[in-house]
């Protein structure tokens, strides 16, 4: 373990081991960039005297590239493991109880995805019982689609339920004969009709997302062995996912307002660097994907999630099983061709394993709401309340932590 | 009609009824906003001395919203109208062929929706032919995803034939049970196996998309009655699709790379106030559609447009059969709270009457490869050779013509 002199840092998840990034405001100052240790943030500009750290987000440094970045780690480990640089360094040290973190990135795209094996597996089979619960191409490619980029919010945003389009009575509780669905029947069309109002199935997504810095052009596809070379790093994110008013609205196009009210990713993102350690060789894929989408190196990553609703941990999913690592994410979001900007933002999808504690959805959780989790303080849940606050963390077995992506429901 | 002293402008489709907005520069120089009229663009930034049009996208000038957007559409009509400012105005005209138009905006989020009721049975019918060709949800609400913003092109970009995972051999050409089909089946996976390469079913779609102005708040749905407050205007979308990937790698949640390789948009974005006398109502909808989506004004457009390939007229879609209007798609849009912002686009969904010939896609006007055009060169197109451009034109009865968008494959 590399040890730093700043109080408290070593051992706390946040040493000078991990150093992840974030943009943070100190009263009604100017948003800037900063790098977290311990319980507190280096004031990057300040510091490292350099001005693409005074920017409100951190595109224009991660536009700089991967030699950058590495620069600029060097100098910041420099910094805080060296005692002779202490009292340099020490008076750009704020402590985080007196700064206000804000969205780290201007999301340019928002992609997700859905690669973990478990998670497609149980999502199939509660939302089309009647089919093979996994899609003919899943094995093939890891599947994903554009989320709203402009609705990315920064942990600890409050999330309003959101209000949509759906059906009546959410299935898993409703009986299919209910006099409710016969009331309207749309004409010639089968089923019930819909009605507006707040969703009664709001869930939670706990994910890996993506950070892309260093930009490509359209037209020349990104191949896995390129993924280090544009990623600068990972943040926790919750993918917010009205359930019924998704299920109601996904066909043919895929999710749309039932997800893109908000989507939550944490303050700090950890730079790749930070995760070597973790690094561990994905799962074996059968068939062999396509020489496109081949693994050059190790992407999967060892870390374990840790889902709280109101403070009580509801789950403990498993990264290293995600069945498509991100470098192939990251192939076959260019391979036809789609450019990368700066901000990019792509996350992995839920990350579920395949133990009864290990999923990261409630809808999976709760088997559609069939087996509401008990709470330690007597309450059950289905799905959230408001007034829920959801918190995701995660941590590699070498004691290194993500940063939490945390939101809570507000009516 | 309003005369304008501009030689030429008058009867072009862009005189001074229309004024168009965009973003051109002049050999190296910095890119600006300008309107035009006529063969010329007005130089916004000299003509009005008023420095967010200096700026290199239109998004400032949208942010400021609707009386900004009408004082300067005064402005600019007074200065090319009264022949007393002819010799204030005539220095800051420069003739298109001289610039270079660029992307308007930096687009925000995009997303595209799907309402064409033909174009939805169309396309049902093709895809799933085993099924209803409209979906449940289809006529309670306008069906929409998001695409990919940061590869929206300006028209006249070419456009790579993208390359991607697809199945072996298109279905409308192979035969199901061709030897290339049972080659290598994936373990226990019905079908056949995907193949990487070039799209051999490039596809387009017609469309009309609509840019975003005015921002909102995060949880506050934007009701149909305030599209005019926060739409700007639009402009004419061509949405590239490799129908081949996108039919194997779009269940379950829609389409991705076989559509975000290329959008193409229009150079010039047609203010609303221009499309007054074009404004109709839509099309009778039965069901009605819940409140939070009933319309408040009559916002169907009166528009034909016309997709010319090499050239040659192969359809003119009637844009005023559009079962869902703009209005709607913005209530949809931000139902369950997501927020708008300046350069948001968003697009109609392929364009398609009834007719033979009023569809804008191949995949319909060929019956999925089945009956390929015969063009007036001898040759027969089923989807987009390489070479092949594409032009997507409209026009009002009252002779406003919307700004082309074109767009070229290269291989």
């Amino acid at each position: 373990m590399t040890r730093s002199w700043v109080p408290g840092a070593d051992g706390s998840g946040f040493g000078a081991d991990h150093l992840p990034y974030g943009v943070f405001s100190v009263g009604g100052g100017a948003p800037r960039a900063g790098v977290r240790i311990g319980a507190y943030t280096l004031d990057l500009a300040a510091a490292l005297g350099d001005d693409v750290f005074a920017a409100p987000t951190l595109n224009p440094f991660l536009a700089r590239g991967r030699p950058a970045w590495a620069a600029a780690r060097s100098r910041v480990i420099e910094l805080l493991t060296d005692d002779a640089r202490r009292a340099e360094a020490e008076p750009h040290l704020v402590p985080l109880d007196r700064v206000r973190t804000r969205l780290p990135i201007e999301v340019a795209d928002y992609a997700d995805f859905y690669c973990s094996l478990e998670h497609a597996t149980n999502l199939g089979r509660i939302l089309r019982p009647a089919e093979e619960p996994l899609k003919p191409n899943w094995r093939h490619l890891p599947v994903g689609y554009h989320g709203r980029a402009g609705t990315v919010v920064v942990s600890g945003t409050p999330v309003a339920r959101p209000s949509g389009q759906r059906l009546p009575a959410p299935p898993a509780r409703a009986s299919s004969t209910g006099p409710t669905f016969a009331k309207r029947l749309p004409p010639g069309g089968p089923g019930p009709a819909p009605v507006y109002g707040p969703s009664v199935r709001l869930d939670i997504e706990a994910e890996l997302g993506f950070v892309v810095g260093a930009p490509s052009r359209i037209g020349e596809p990104v191949a896995p062995g390129a993924f280090p070379d544009h990623v600068f790093g990972v943040a926790l994110v919750n993918d917010w996912s009205a359930r019924d008013i998704q299920a109601w609205e996904y066909v043919p196009l895929g999710p749309f307002g039932g997800k893109s009210f908000a989507t939550s990713m944490a303050a700090w993102i950890t730079p790749l660097d930070a995760l070597e350690p973790a690094r561990v060789p994905g799962p074996a894929q059968e068939p062999p994907p396509l020489p496109y989408l081949a693994r050059a190196a190790d992407w999967g990553l060892d870390l374990t999630l840790e889902v709280r609703l109101n403070g009580e941990v509801i789950a403990r999913p498993p990264y290293d099983r995600m069945y498509w690592t991100p470098d192939q994410m990251l192939a076959q979001l260019t391979v036809t061709g789609a450019s990368l900007r700066p901000g990019d933002l792509y996350a992995s999808g839920t990350v579920s394993g395949p133990g009864p504690s290990e999923c990261g959805s409630l809808i999976e959780l709760t088997r559609n709401g069939a087996a509401p989790l008990r709470l330690t303080d007597g309450t059950t849940r289905a799905f959230l309340d408001d007034g829920d606050e959801i918190t995701v963390t995660a941590a590699t077995p070498g004691g290194l932590t993500l940063a939490e992506v945390r939101g809570m429901i507000s009516p």
